[in-house]
């Protein structure tokens, strides 16, 4: 510990709903490190956990932070991560200023920064789209177990009753933390973040801005700024570990006893060896061409190729290697210029640390000496514009100058497993699809692949070869290049992670992320007990057939099992006919007895399936004004027994699922609509989805 | 190795599509362990791998396997299945001989063996109804991901490019290796199985049988009757392993370094301690207690308790622990006649091996030993029926009587961890409901539990307390008491597994377990490659308006993207009130232009949805016979844009979604509707089910 050192700030952690920075006069050499600008080598501050009890930490999250999480719905929280990514956006300012000291260009703090928010409204919005307002979500339909539907089997998801630990990585101090804490919050698990020390410093920047906003429950958050000590040895079967960062760590993580024997839910998302493939129709002078080229460049160049999602390997057909190469070279050439973020007109930044670059330099070396061949670029300390202006080469800043490789082998074995985790691919050449699809797969399962073509052919060959040793395949081609997202970055609605070397973890994706923080279990039971656990009511449950309408209730007084039945209506050939001709569906089952009866599935001519739907919501209505405003949908309609003219049809619609808005007036109310002709017989079935006045 | 054991049959393996035994006279002591009956002990076979080279197994699955496999589709494959169940169907009589030398019972075969073919059956049906015909799954709707719709994104399951490992316990031979191997199968993956050495001779049985059939094809399925040897050496993140067993093996290759560092996907499915809780309303004299005695008789009796579902610990109100006993004991006395299955009137067969009678005796003394109290049964050799059908006790038979205990301290480490995987249960009292949930969870993890009551808010109470500790929750009630599965017994449409003690893992589950050997991939493209790649047609792809209205081509010439277009038709308001008058639904807002207007999302009197689906229909409806059979239903409907008097629609229809069946002469066809007004804004869209000629 230098002088230095200690006189700079210590990160603090935030623990307990407090914060907490050791004991100054504890810290040493060994148990504490320092943190520096990545462009100047300056020391920032200090980071330590010397001294912190994680058992607390752990204990925390699991009574106070599951309890008071507990206590709001999905569509509460979801407007909690609505309102924390307003709150966040209006202090972007000072967070991009921590992040330039990364090494970070305003691109790449964007990328982070805005990144990270984004999530958190996508979180935001989707949680309330797409979860129901309780606390139990329903996985698929019920399954019917026994012959008299008194037995029936169905899936539900309940959160996880431990805490969502999340390792990071420091290439994305913000998005890496913001990315998880949404999932995890919205399925009502707290969480423990213990980001990277070289960028923690910008973590715990956010988490003091999210404990200024007060806007999240107590024990939701805590964040620990250095070691995060023997933490693994207090988690269990309860608890889940979402890991981002070097395949050796998450190894040495899934290892752990509490891992192998007890059970803590493990995920990784590993750095992985991503490739890029050109079809072989997308040759210079395409869009796709262009395309393919600029995003190469863009994936080794935003933050200084630090993305776990870079393109490390560019598998192109053999004849265009050269090409490839050569328009990467021109575009590096004219739009990359290499120095501190802080400078004006620098577009790509450093490495985030002096060890960062070495890591990448020795990688290089060794693929080198394996036989790769230094195609652009150089290992030499690059000339570099400093944050005042002046261009030099510069001793204390860990920076990089873009690197290409090409291979005469394109199977050795380095140029698909070392991972030089900077500003660094290979170009190789392939033969035909099949070739570069197993090219492909040599990269032992990875995060991202993009396949650039034109032809729906040639993509559904690559795509669907490649597809399962991949976690996110990007298709690139004229029709997508400019409003494509881009090979490198992971969007909140699709799944992020891949498969073997990649991890075989999966964030984001949506809903899908959510899910992964709670449990899925089958329950069993009649239809009342799955109706009382579940909150839906289930066909077969008991109905309450009231003298007032259920579309007389409101949000307040209307209940699942609330339900109205309508008396038999007769259907008439002309009632067939006379609906045929005003809606002009003169389909030949409702208009002709000979064509339709030869029709395997009729008797004669049959009432339209469209008719039969609005007799039965004539049925059904009570049309005076009321709390019901609209019916704004139908779900799962089947027609199941044919209606022939001289049949009889009548209507039960009963309360099935009620959801009301947090910030709207009213609500959603799904109401299962059954149709029956005379005997009983069940002639449709469906959803009438509707919004009821709270 | 005796004189004995050489001179009976060696129990063969499967590989490469041969049968192979090894060189006899390269048995050792060592290198093979011998089998004998559970009731006699007589020897029945020798089990041995020595010289099995179990990298070709590993090679001949990825290769041969996954070719052969990767030509049928998910249907094809579905019938496949279906043909084998009832091949296997047939054989039942031989297999039920060879079951009773396990121990099993008449009852515990069937468990075994109808049982797994019933799953073979479920997944040949599930298979079709719910896969498509193709063999790439879509996992939810596409994203837009970009405001100009030129860039989506969606997920696809494609299968694994490897082989379904499936290491099995001893108590189910039979059903053990066909819920794994139906939804790997269906998947499109070869399997190996290494069944357990006590019952392996049934399964290797079945697989002759299934072999007879020669209705899988090629390297499909691959049988290893012995020590695995080596074989996870071989295996990577292409392959999956699902192990059913103790939680220590599973442990053992949890921590195998290629499941580790090498991303083989491991699942595991362990005994665990499951619980059955009785409701404080459940007292003697209601139907539910009388179910929940019945329930747990049941359970430690059949199979001889040898079941990863049993129940081990009975959770009732502190009062109630006495009169579980005493009814236990009732229904144990009137009911159970323990013996060799062969004879008449046994309905509780031996445990599978002297080594298992052992472990479960141990395993009761140390829970006795640490305060559980012997409320029932004894530790001594039992008075059993042999199959002659005299009584008396027997050396060489792995016997034993249901156990039952009781516990001073409910909350004893013993009784919440030890596993007597026999004919053993205890009995705990509780103080109120929260106290049965911690007591519940005190299992760590478990597969299964009951909870029998008739009170709708005890069970949502319990079940949601446990359900993250637990893959599935039997509600018992009088509404299912008769009809339910039970317990102990997994269904093919739901769940097997759970989480923390018991494995993590996740068995079965319908088509969940299909995709459970898929890898899940993010894409992302314009709409033509995402529709290239999925086979669906997706909104704003390219639509063929031919000359030939879409509905006069048949499945071998309709295509994905084939759609129709109508003109303008305007709606009058005497459209509206007449059809207001016909169908009955005289809503305020299709008759009332004041209170109309005052709703918030109508501008005054609007057309009914009903209306503007059949008009719909009118529109883009082709009337004359042709392929086009029927409109079985609709999905998806959502009304965007209300329709005012005055408006006009129009209808664009387009073949999304095509759908063959192997064993009939049409199939589904999903077609994309969309209703334009006269602004081009869109008023709905939804998909229109149909069935169409092949």
């Amino acid at each position: 510990m230098t002088s230095t050192a200690v006189r700079v700030q210590t990160v603090p952690s935030f623990i307990e709903d407090a914060w907490w920075t050791p004991d100054a006069t504890s810290l040493t050499e060994r148990n504490s490190a320092e943190v520096r600008d990545a462009s100047t080598g300056e020391t920032l501050a200090v980071v330590s956990t010397e001294g912190l009890d994680v058992a607390r930490v752990v204990d925390y999250a699991r009574t106070t932070g599951q309890q008071a999480l507990g206590e709001f719905t999905f569509h509460q929280r979801a407007l909690k991560l609505k309102a924390l990514a307003q709150f966040l956006n209006d202090q972007r300012t000072s967070l991009y200023e921590l992040s330039a000291r990364t090494g970070a260009t305003k691109i790449d703090s964007m990328v982070d920064i805005d990144g990270g928010i984004g999530v958190l409204f996508t979180f935001g919005s989707k949680g309330r789209r797409e979860l129901p307002n309780s606390n139990v979500v329903v996985d698929g339909p019920p399954e019917t177990l026994s012959k008299d539907g008194s037995f029936l089997g169905e899936h539900i998801y309940t959160r996880i009753p431990g805490a969502a630990v999340q390792i990071n990585a420091f290439n994305f101090p913000v998005w890496g933390m913001l990315e998880k804490l949404a999932p995890a919050f919205l399925a009502g698990v707290p969480t423990i973040v213990k980001p990277a020390t070289p960028t923690g410093y910008l973590t715990a920047a956010v988490v003091k801005f999210i404990i200024e906003s007060n806007i999240l429950p107590q024990g939701a958050l805590q964040l620990i700024s250095g070691s995060a000590r023997d933490l693994l040895d207090y988690l269990d079967y309860r608890d889940l570990v979402s890991f981002t960062g070097s395949a050796s760590t998450a190894n040495k993580l899934k290892s752990h006893d509490n891992v192998v024997h007890g059970g803590v839910r493990f995920t990784s998302e590993t750095d992985s060896l991503n490739a890029a493939i050109l079809g072989e129709d997308a040759v210079p002078g395409t869009p796709e061409f262009d395309a393919f080229v600029k995003s190469l460049v863009t994936e080794i160049t935003v933050k200084a190729g630090q993305k776990c999602t870079s393109i490390r390997r560019t598998i192109v057909p053999k004849a265009l290697v050269n090409d490839v190469v050569a328009a990467a070279r021109e575009r590096i050439e004219q739009r990359i210029v290499l120095g501190d973020p802080r400078a004006e007109g620098v577009t790509m930044g450093a490495l985030a640390s002096l060890d960062q670059l070495r890591d990448v330099r020795s990688a290089v070396e060794t693929m080198i000496a394996a036989g790769g061949e230094l195609a652009y670029g150089s290992l030499d300390a690059p000339r570099v514009t400093r944050a005042d202006g002046t261009v030099d080469t510069v001793a204390d800043g860990a920076f990089m100058s873009p690197v290409l490789l090409t291979w005469e082998n394109a199977e050795a074995i380095e140029l698909h497993t070392i991972e030089a985790f900077g500003p660094v691919a290979s170009v190789i050449g392939y033969d035909d699809a099949a070739h570069a699809v197993r090219l492909a797969a040599l990269g032992a399962g990875s995060l991202v692949a993009t396949v650039c073509t034109n032809d729906p052919e040639v993509a559904r060959e690559l795509v669907l070869g490649i597809a399962a040793h991949h976690g996110r395949v990007l298709m690139l081609n004229r029709e997508d290049a400019r409003s494509s997202t881009g090979h490198g970055s992971p969007v909140p609605h699709l799944v992020h992670g891949g498969p073997g070397r990649a991890g075989g973890g999966e964030e984001l994706g949506g809903i899908r992320s959510v899910l992964h923080h709670m449990q899925r279990t089958a329950i069993q039971g009649s239809p009342n007990m799955l109706t009382a656990v579940t909150g839906v009511w289930h066909t077969g449950a008991d109905q309450r057939f009231d003298d007032a309408h259920p579309f007389r209730k409101n949000l307040a007084t209307l209940q699942i099992g609330d339900a109205v039945r309508s008396d038999l209506r007769q259907v008439t050939l002309e009632d067939i006919t006379a609906f045929a001709s005003t809606t002009g569906d003169t389909f030949y089952a409702h208009t002709n007895e000979e064509a339709s009866a030869a029709n395997p599935f009729f008797p004669g001519i049959v009432a339209h399936g469209y008719l039969l739907l609005s007799w039965g919501a004539g049925l059904f209505v009570d049309p005076a004004p009321g709390p019901v405003l609209a019916n704004y949908g139908l779900e799962n309609l089947r027609f199941i027994t044919p209606v022939a003219a001289g049949d009889s049809i009548r209507v039960t619609l009963t309360a099935k699922r009620i959801t009301p808005r947090e910030d709207e007036e009213y609500g959603e109310v799904a109401w299962d609509a059954v149709l029956h002709n005379q005997n009983d017989e069940i002639v449709a079935t469906y959803d009438v989805l509707t919004l009821v006045e709270k």
